[in-house]
């Protein structure tokens, strides 16, 4: 399948995973990939942490509370540094959206399935802190995002989207078209 | 070329640009890669202009003003809507750095280069404003980005990164390693 197809066919995976392990040569695979996407004035401030291993992952569970991907045989979580790059400027949320968007085709490319889950980490009541205590992060780094991966139980579904001709367009806005 | 592959061969590319035209196929599949990313509950925040008009570059490019990917035969500018999504949040940089990434791996899939031109766009001097001017974009969005696109006349070069195992881990945080 061509990159392009790739992209197209690539959707969020809110469903159930089988059991089945990730191998971590599929993992570091899908790290290398999302470590590969540009940052702003190659500042690096995106780090990954893959979690396969079943203790850590019930104590990540546990803090989840049966939200998306809870069933997944592992996990990676996002770790950003707040570092100014251009112009005293922070793209810390630029590079690491970058970077999942990358692991996510690759994750779909080796035969898992995902999901970008963000909001839910990063609310009022700061999973995400509380997931980096788990995995002994340090206070420098935020845990914004985990990606479960494993192999999807059913299909994922596409959301429905606007037509191409309402968000793209040549040359000019244009209105309603 | 695997879609990995492709992942890890994308680099920013600084140098001059081909006058060769792109065709405009090439420039919807750049764009439809672009807004096939995911974006925080399905908001679809981001909007695409591609730009392949001489006189409409020759404005853009008098705003630029000599700066990266001013050579290309095509530009893409990409817009934001600050739309909040998850528990009145919003997620627009997410979603459109998504976008952003997903165009680079197009272009390059499709024999192009290009660079993720972001901080200079939306610096204070706001040329990301009188971009949008030019191409008559109402206020409600906001041009953040573009993204030149055309043949290089050079191959990019890589930046010099960190070594992965000080940027991604297995199960916990490992420091220095």
């Amino acid at each position: 399948m061509s990159i392009l197809d790739e992209i197209l066919s690539r959707h969020s995976y809110r469903g159930k995973y089988k059991p089945d392990p990730v191998p971590r040569e599929d993992l570091l695979k899908i790290m290398e990939a999302g470590l590969a996407a540009p940052s702003g004035c190659n500042t690096q401030t995106t780090s990954l942490i893959a979690v396969d291993d079943p203790e850590i992952l019930a104590k990540l569970r546990a803090i989840i509370n049966k939200r998306v991907g809870d069933s997944a045989p592992a996990m990676i979580c996002v770790l950003t540094q707040r570092i100014p790059s251009y112009h005293g400027r922070c793209f810390a949320v630029q590079d690491y959206s970058a970077a999942i968007e990358n692991m996510l085709l690759a994750i779909v490319a080796l035969g898992y399935q995902s999901c970008w889950v963000e909001g839910y980490v990063t609310d009022a009541d700061n999973k995400g802190y509380q997931m980096a205590q788990v995995l002994g992060v340090p206070d420098d780094y935020e845990l914004v995002c985990y990606l479960p991966v494993g192999v999807a139980e059913t299909d994922p579904v596409g959301p429905k989207k606007k037509d191409l001709q309402e968000r793209a367009w040549f040359n000019y806005y244009k209105s309603g078209q």
